[in-house]
């Protein structure tokens, strides 16, 4: 049976094997003072076109997200985030563990819009009791977000417009960025990030690392004693070269971009397979993870052969699965698939 | 220039390495939940006879340590440690990040006592205003010690009485703990450990892995929700059985034990060489750590061809440096380092 | 003119003006430990019929509440509440500066609902993915609630059940409590809460004491330390004495329940002025606010001459303001609203 | 029995009880918003001849305390005390509570020293893993401190100095503020201070009033936001006059400093009349505090008819035992225990 229930059930691209066999009897420097992060480093920077931006080698997505968080806030300052972002159901509570309270907006599709963090903040600053309530200072959002839907540049701006004039950051979680960025659906690209944000994460676990995200921060304000948060949070790997050797093997001749692209077309053909026999979309998904409505006789037939993730029961009895590929799904699995989602018609 | 300046500056033992290319293609369920975390539980549990021992894989060591304090702990109690335990120095404050102030207790040898442990909790127990002071709960110590220094089984036998009379926690840092469990000298097996205690963990980074440490949790109340914790503090690897892989490899055959006895036996070789020209040791240890007391000449000299740490500088002018053996110390890295302490006569 | 905008504008019942001249000279042992915290404590518990219970004064009611939170709770649990409880509202976020996440539950009237604790302790208790979200431990209500209004005590018994069921919790706001127990709508009693809660407080700010709230703690195991963590964050005062007076006054020949039947007529004075008028009521409160829905023309007559609070802005362009009468209002002052009330016929 | 075991034992001076009485029919606007705390922050203001000064009215000590420093620091950074500061002592972790290390520097006489401060400093600055500890950015320190003793203006200059050339801030605890500036011993004036230090505490609780503090800070960029602070902490009174209002009183005409000469002069006699018999002195206090060093026979002599302070046991079989004066204290009290003292010649 293929797993298509998310994309982090399998090693890494073979190209990081490699490298990790090639240098596994040289000896480095720790906590990421080595060459291999300098060379990543360097590498994320080609695409980044902005010199100051400092880069950061963490472990885990969870980890990079609270530990920003936790970094960027005062006490008294909160987070705004989409009901189901994922620093909000999927993270245990640690940013609220660092003492942090997150400003939920609800909304269909996942996605936050600038007009909705307006308003979170026009009720914080025409408030007349602010020392009774939090202040929103962080916009947190996901891009490609928790339905797999990627923000359009525009978006993205107007957003940054908010930030600009209420004095809030943006930080955009990369778990599956890859995903975003080889979608044709994409018009933003990390050089684009890297001027719209404050600081953006740009995923590995889930984009054909073995583990390891990279922290990119562009407001030097927030970089002041980021290391420090990073160790004090758990997050400094003793041999962090092995972190800089995946970013630098993923970043080598743009394979990133390549990788994220492959997994997107493959998607596609899910998706496109899915619409040919009439079963619904549950989110408008460029990126690699689709979410269709099915039935109970329908999900049953599907989980024969394949594995997918169970999303959400919906109240009129069908319910939301997921089917995620990845860098390196396989023809040979998307084509069974394929041959089953026809058997729905 | 060959390395002794830490035990984690180089990669895996080659049998990880060939685990992980050899699986790379397989897929697994995600966040420890594999087979390959089953497996190291087995191969570890055989060691423990302790049958409800409770196995967690998590990234790194400092990480480790604050979780499972934060986890054991109320608000308003705290762990006891050495003044130079790792905790207090080596963490930037995690286990203050928090919440938990750490008591600390002064000693020539980074060895906590049983005397001293019982003299601090005495304090609090006749305190009449126990409200305004934190309440003592954990004893934390390192196997073996900052300074190489392995407990005696009667030793922890006598914190175990204290900890059992006054209902403290006993956990166990075992960052190094093959580098304990190697020497002749310490009569304590990792068995004894998990009848002692109420967790201690089995480090990996720096015994033999690229990263991970296996948390051994005895006390089966302090394992309730544990893994919402690791979740929390961002420990939950998602490709978890990277972990587990590792553990079951270095559990396989005692080759943890057995790299653990040939890193002692380079580290001995080191410490008689500078016994034999009258070079003052810092500290008696048996394991993987070796420090010394030198010059300015000396230690000049020893830097020409080998890399090893500066610990301190002491009131007399002299300089405490350390030399680190691990389980890939090979014999002409010894064999040279050797020459040039027979030069220091 | 008369200040109905909140119910803790003005000083103290004059009796407890009466007792603090009387005491000034005397001394007392501190932190809590005297007499009249003695005396305060035999008299609440005259009403409670529950000898186990353990009685602590604290300052304020954010305090009371993020302290008690804090104490009850370990790091990955999480308090469920209204929406628009105070706690998540009003409390800059206190209880997430202590690590925990609120759970927030939507309701029309700030009511929370025995099958709304029940469905998010259910979507908990099915999750395959528990460590990756919060646990729900402890139900945060008020009595009466945001709106003014009182829970019936079979509403109370359900929700009880419930956190029976699933192991929670049950702790409820009292900051008015004095208000509730005066309305004959409530069939709740001190030994009714006593009996349905883990732990409640009877608040003294809002009832007539200078400020101070008396935590009741019914289940033991929550007891443990709780002075500790009364230091801790703050709420131990140096000269205690003067929170047991304050009590002790209160509670003194049931003054207490006296006091809130007073306001509560007060307050239903205005309501039936209102409802004559046929002015709408936002809330159906039997306690001492009153929230009635007017229009710009409305708002403007009666701030006049009346100082009240405006409460939220209506999408139909009406807006809620809120009317609160306390142990202290007297009738000139309801008199002279009324008769401006009676205008906008 | 007369009670010198503390200078929190007994109300408030006179003139405050009678401010509480004669406003008692009044109402005010809540949270520290009102006239009372606009005229004691005029009265204070008045002795700091500092314009950009803000002033906070908090309840206690404790809270002040850990409320700044939470407020000051970033989750790295850490206080530097002496050892047995109130903060690392006497406060039940609560700045841990909120995730900060506290540095702690022995002393023999509980003062910290500008070249103590340089060396925790140094130690960090020189660091080559500034990442794995915490940063020191705040200095603590009491004035008198622990053991009565007043810091000279040039000490705290020389501190200041330090703190400037490091980027630290210096913040005062004034508990016992006005006993310092009453003793002829202290060169310091409100106004140095406020030149002094990034912000420090008038305390009202153990000099004259029932509760409170007046927090100072000097440095605006600390003040951001801090009023969020309180009411996230627990300090913010509803009633928040109360605090104006007592410190209004307290430094209407000079009230604050005449009593605290006041009850440094009565301690004075309580010294002289030690050192007449020859009893050895603990420290050397010229405030409400004084520790001496009496054997057993002594010491219960001297408890017949006296309560006073059991401080420390010596390794000697002596004891330090403390007897502290107040604004309160009476003649007749002073010279009942003048001629008891004269027994143990």
């Amino acid at each position: 049976m293929a797993r298509f229930n998310n994309d982090y059930c399998r090693g890494a691209h073979p190209s990081i094997l490699k490298a990790l066999a090639e240098t596994n009897t040289s000896s480095y420097a720790g906590y990421g003072l080595d060459e291999w992060c300098d060379r990543a480093t360097a590498e994320i920077k080609g695409y980044l076109k902005d010199d100051s931006a400092q880069i950061h080698f963490l472990v885990g997505g969870t980890q990079t997200n609270y530990t920003f968080i936790d970094h960027a806030l005062r006490p008294w300052e909160s987070a705004i985030s989409a009901e189901d972002g994922h620093i909000n159901v999927h993270e245990t509570g640690a940013v609220e563990h660092t003492g942090h309270k997150v400003e939920t907006v609800t909304s269909d599709d996942a996605r936050l819009t600038a007009a909705q963090i307006e308003a979170v903040v026009h009720e914080y600053e025409t408030s007349t009791v602010k020392e009774h309530i939090t202040k929103p200072k962080l916009v947190y959002l996901s891009l490609p977000n928790e339905l797999g839907v990627v923000y359009s540049k525009a978006e993205l701006e107007a957003i940054r417009s908010v930030c600009d004039e209420h004095g809030l950051y943006l930080y955009v979680d990369g778990a599956r960025l890859m995903y975003a960025l080889g979608s044709p659906a994409c018009d933003i690209s990390l050089s684009d990030l890297a001027h719209l944000t404050d600081a953006f994460y740009i995923g590995g676990t889930k984009c054909g690392a073995l583990f390891g995200e990279a922290l990119v921060i562009t407001n030097p304000a927030l970089d002041d004693c980021f290391r420090a948060s990073i160790k004090q949070n758990g997050g400094l790997l003793a041999k962090g070269w092995l972190l800089g050797l995946q970013f630098a093997t993923l970043f080598n001749d743009g394979l990133y971009l390549e990788l994220g692209k492959h997994a997107d077309e493959q998607a596609m053909r899910i998706r496109h397979a899915f619409e040919r026999v009439g079963v619904e979309l549950y989110a408008d998904s460029s990126t690699n993870q689709q979410f269709v409505i099915v039935n109970d006789q329908q999900q049953a037939l599907l989980a024969e052969h394949h594995i997918f993730e169970l999303e959400k029961c919906l109240d009129n009895g069908m319910t939301v699965i997921r089917f995620c590929t990845s860098w390196g799904t396989e023809d040979a699995d998307i084509d069974a698939l394929l041959k089953d989602i026809a058997r729905l018609a």
